[in-house]
């Protein structure tokens, strides 16, 4: 089978991104939301991405053929009616995303490959309310331009012939497709990242070194340029501490209670202007932070 | 009090580059080992940064001139006696380390600080034989050149005063210091580096995913040049197997036993020529790796 057209379900932050790229790499696609403010949204943050991509000269074509292959829909069967492929990036909520896969598992023609790019969820948790076990999987992606990697993660139910589909997909839409071989609470790329956010957040806690020290260790070693609490304020320490409040060991809950006193204040990260560090300008990109 | 005198115990990797670069900072440097063997490795080391260096811009001096403010020796006596700074980097090995301090605790004069490079071990097992236990500290470093982050790791004996000196005397040698406040077992950087190691082992031999895909998911979304496994093979798997195999927790116990499997064939990383990847020519450094 070939994948020529992609539709979207959820016009946030990734399904925009999602729905950009694969109209960039050539598809047809539709992205359905439920409510015209969202759907601007979406339109804007689509023509600002393309303008910084296309004065990096990253674009093969200009920006309104582009865009022109995108169709912004409120209606969800007019959404879906040809898709070759779904795949839906709606709110991180479970009730949510069984009630729409319950819609688009009945909308979707026989032949949709139906995804869902949940971050913290499990595929098999909408497999069968799809309707269609076999054609369902997760495929997450990151944050599509800046990182590239889409996991694909199949549950037990999962047709194995759907895998190479969507790793040419993925490499379609120029992401670098990784295997997830069985359904894990957690992709890739996240449990690593994790796993480092949960090591700097314990050193943190248990008062053996200050975020400034923990992150020049990281940046400098490493060459990176930012650190762990760096990289939480990008994320939101409200996702954060909703990942790490779930933890049941004593350093998670310590880290998580740590968290809460930020988000207690207002203090979310960057897009609140202040987390572990104040935005525009953080004490990290300054390049004394690292003599 | 000013450090002008560097005295280095152990000529191996570690003690020649710390010597090495002290001395291009300017320092009047000795350096102390048991052998002639080590001290012309160490010798010949430094000459190959030297050149390394130079032909990339980065000597104000001639390699010579930097050369020739370091004294090699193999007497303890006069190896330490004008040093302002003592830094050890004699073999990881607990006993040998407390002979050393018994030693050179005695060879040294009054002024002089005492500062042990040691990677696991901990202050405050050498700092009473040493005699000197208030001078003592941790000065850790890690590759000098490339990565340039040394931990200050006090122990609770330490006179507090120590530590802006040896802010100081870091940032003299081109490092970023980071301040350990307290003893704890792991430095800021490698309890990161081990947690990061860690998820990936657990990905590893919990069947989630492979080698490859777990160094992808790492490398394209950091824009890194190596991912946890090709970091492993560039620290030599048996260095990371004695690390996992002393932690309690059945994921470290599973992922040392799957270390060992490659080290029992000789697999050791880099330096063996193969360990996760082939060397000189591993898979994640061909471009079409992550594509
Ligand atoms: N933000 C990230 O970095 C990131 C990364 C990978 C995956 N994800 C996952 O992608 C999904 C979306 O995240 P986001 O950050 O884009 O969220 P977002 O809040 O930016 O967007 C969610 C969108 O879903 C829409 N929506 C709500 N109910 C809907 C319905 N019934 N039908 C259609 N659309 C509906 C909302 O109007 C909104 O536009 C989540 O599952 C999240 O976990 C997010
Ligand atoms: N290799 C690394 O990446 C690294 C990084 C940070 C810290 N360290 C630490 O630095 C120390 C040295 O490590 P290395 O990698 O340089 O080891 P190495 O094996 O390359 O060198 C150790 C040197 O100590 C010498 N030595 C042995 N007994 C001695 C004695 N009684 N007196 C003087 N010298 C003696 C040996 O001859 C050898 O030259 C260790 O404590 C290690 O944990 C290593």
């Amino acid at each position: 089978m070939e994948i020529q057209i992609v539709s979207i379900i959820g016009a946030g932050t990734l399904g925009s991104r999602i729905a950009l790229q694969a109209a960039i790499s050539g598809y047809q696609v539709s992205i359905f939301d439920i409510t015209d403010k969202a759907l601007d949204f979406s339109f804007e943050t689509m023509k600002k991405i393309l303008a910084q991509l296309d004065k990096g000269g990253h674009l093969k074509e200009n920006p309104e053929k582009i865009l022109s292959r995108v169709y912004f829909t409120l209606d969800p069967e007019k959404a879906v009616k040809d898709a070759d492929l779904i795949n839906e990036s709606v709110t991180e909520d479970i009730e949510l995303k069984k009630k729409v896969w319950k819609q688009f598992g009945e909308l979707a023609p026989e032949k949709t490959i139906l995804t869902t790019n949940t971050s913290y969820l499990l595929p098999s948790m909408f497999a069968d309310i799809s309707g269609k076990p076999s054609k369902f999987c997760a495929l997450h992606f990151h944050d599509v331009f800046y990182s590239r990697v889409v996991d694909i993660m199949p549950h037990p139910g999962t047709d194995p012939s759907l895998i190479p589909l969507l790793e040419k997909f993925g490499r379609s839409l120029n992401q670098v497709p990784v295997l997830v071989k069985k359904e894990n609470p957690g992709y890739i790329f996240n449990t690593m990242l994790l796993a480092l956010i949960g090591a700097a957040g314990k050193l943190l806690t248990g008062e053996v070194a200050s975020v400034e020290d923990i992150d020049k260790s990281w940046m400098v070693n490493f060459h990176m340029p930012m650190g762990p609490f760096g990289i939480l304020d990008s994320i939101g320490l409200d996702t954060a501490w909703h990942v790490t409040k779930s933890r049941e060991d004593s350093a998670s809950k310590a880290f998580a209670a740590h968290l809460k006193t930020y988000i207690d204040q207002g203090k979310l990260g960057e897009k609140t202007g202040e987390g572990f560090y104040k935005y525009p300008n953080p004490a990290y990109k300054d390049p004394k932070f690292i003599q």
